[in-house]
């Protein structure tokens, strides 16, 4: 059987990545992970007339780039399976449109990296396909207007806020990339909440759903955080990253030293991003820039990452319900 | 190998159906379909205080009703799959949360009904699920304003619009319901779009996606229209369903008789909806209510069903942007 425990499936010989690859705005390039983004853009326009048009922009670029410098022709491509933040997709599906290639809407906001893997990486396991391509993208002043407030507006941040990351990562599973990093795990998360109203607060928000599929993943595959060489949640946010670190204490584990969280790394304290990172191109940037590299020279040998999505609406938030979460995990190995 | 030709996966011995539940609005009840549709409700709020609480409240009742009616304990399922046509797939996602089954967004607008369906029987063909739940729904009052007008503005409606369908459609696969109708093919589609600019011109946005899918599936399969005895669009309404046939025949293919859409089918004439029904509700209601049955009674023996779906956004439809659409095909046998 494929599936261990109650929510974790195993990928028997493990599904190679091929390839993996970011372009990230400016002051993505700007941050601690500088000297893993090689490929980045000084204008945030990166030449369009809109916010929205320049993230599509993005998107595609990161895409043809990776196709193009590790020789994979659109038509090998099986499938397509991405996801952003912005409403209905429309990110993922202007390039799916412009790629031609058969595409799956994931929506998980920013876990939307790691479900697109983990499904491109069963449906690879399950003999259906033999290369798919992944991918998730944020762009900052996108995200910013669609839900929180217009741009013009200049409002303060709060203290316990991040910063969407304008940046975009993509890879391509593939069948026959065995001596390729591996996702050899992988485990769907649970929709939860905390409570949280406070659309500023995701790392609040999210925190408990990393929680509850880490939480899972381990009892399901029987080990402990100390197993794993790195454990790298999505866009906690340093707030939201030691919220979690104390829920995992309460739940008896201590997730000790190799654990980093995408949105907290990104940036640091001196960029006014408060908290850190966020947005479905934070986890997706950090993935294919510095853990998938980390991996591919077996710096790291077995890691999680557990990308975390806040499922929050404007119009569900203006009606006074909680923020629901959720968080998809994969585990790789060099 | 299980994919024939460019896009299509064939399941080994099919992954039935073990069973379908829809829940409607009165308006829907009123219709053509009506007698099909034994669950339905009359207050259009379910008695929630807003329309996006009525619509979650409608899908988590026909979840709920169908696994009750069909002895299925919420700890049986593996997975979740799901979309919706609300901003971040609130609803969706806040009944995942009420089941705390591992949730798997999906979005493909009026298509995640067979985005859902393909999916989650690829996951139970490949040895991966047991049994997964897929929904997908829709509610005419939360997706109005939400894409279109506000309520209280009374806005006259075009005559090629189309109603959105307030209505859910749920089903169970099941690994060992090897009696029950099957899904035994499946095709995802590309994003394509034929320059509409007006949201309320869907049909026609919809159209090309649809024949551009059932084109490929045929290819695949070396198979024609008249090789099944019932072949279902999504939502394409009246007009989209004519430009479908036209499209169709210029690909040298006469879809013929058995041909239905399923927009088309939920209202008559006499309802003031126009073109028809649209929304991820519509198709996914006719399926679980109409098609479903059907099948189950031997009446269709070899089915296709493409939902449709207009990938629309309020931001870029301002911008300019042409509306890009998406169909994914699952084929059916008794």
């Amino acid at each position: 059987m494929k599936k261990i425990g109650k929510q974790t499936y195993v990928l028997s010989n493990g599904v190679g990545i091929r390839c993996s690859h970011a372009l990230v705005g400016e002051k993505e390039k700007q941050g601690p992970l500088g000297k893993y983004f090689k490929d980045f853009f000084t204008d945030d326009t990166f030449g369009q007339k809109t916010f929205e048009k320049a993230e599509r922009h993005m998107l595609l670029t990161a895409i043809e780039d990776m196709l193009k410098r590790n020789n994979i022709s659109i038509s090998d491509l099986d499938v397509y399976i991405g996801g952003d933040i912005l409403n209905q997709l429309v990110t993922s599906n202007y390039v799916a449109e412009q790629l031609q290639v058969p595409f799956i809407g994931a929506y998980s906001a920013c876990s939307s990296v790691t479900e697109s893997l983990a499904l491109g990486s069963l449906l690879v396991d399950g003999g259906f396909c033999t290369k798919v391509l992944c991918s998730a993208c944020s762009h900052f002043s996108a995200a910013e207007r669609q839900y929180r407030y217009p741009l013009e507006f200049g409002n303060q941040r709060q203290a316990y806020s991040q910063w969407t990351v304008t940046g975009a990562g993509c890879s391509v599973l593939d069948k026959f990339a065995t001596d390729m990093p591996k996702i050899t795990k992988v485990c769907f998360g649970k929709v939860v909440d905390f409570g949280i109203l406070d659309i500023a607060n995701m790392g609040a928000a999210m925190a408990p759903a990393a929680c509850d599929t880490l939480t899972a993943f381990l009892n399901d595959t029987k080990t402990a955080p100390a197993d794993y060489d790195f454990i790298a949640t999505g866009d906690l946010g340093k707030l939201g990253s030691d919220i979690f670190r104390e829920l995992m204490s309460k739940n008896n584990y201590d997730i000790g030293n190799n654990y980093i969280d995408c949105g907290h790394m990104i940036f640091s304290s001196t960029q006014g991003c408060m908290q850190g990172g966020s947005g479905a191109g934070c986890s997706a940037s950090v993935f294919s820039a510095y853990i998938y590299q980390k991996l591919k020279s077996k710096k790291f040998k077995k890691a999680l990452l557990l990308a975390t999505g806040a499922l929050m609406s404007t119009t569900t938030n203006q009606q006074g319900d909680p923020i629901p979460a959720v968080s998809h995990l994969i585990m790789l190995e060099a």
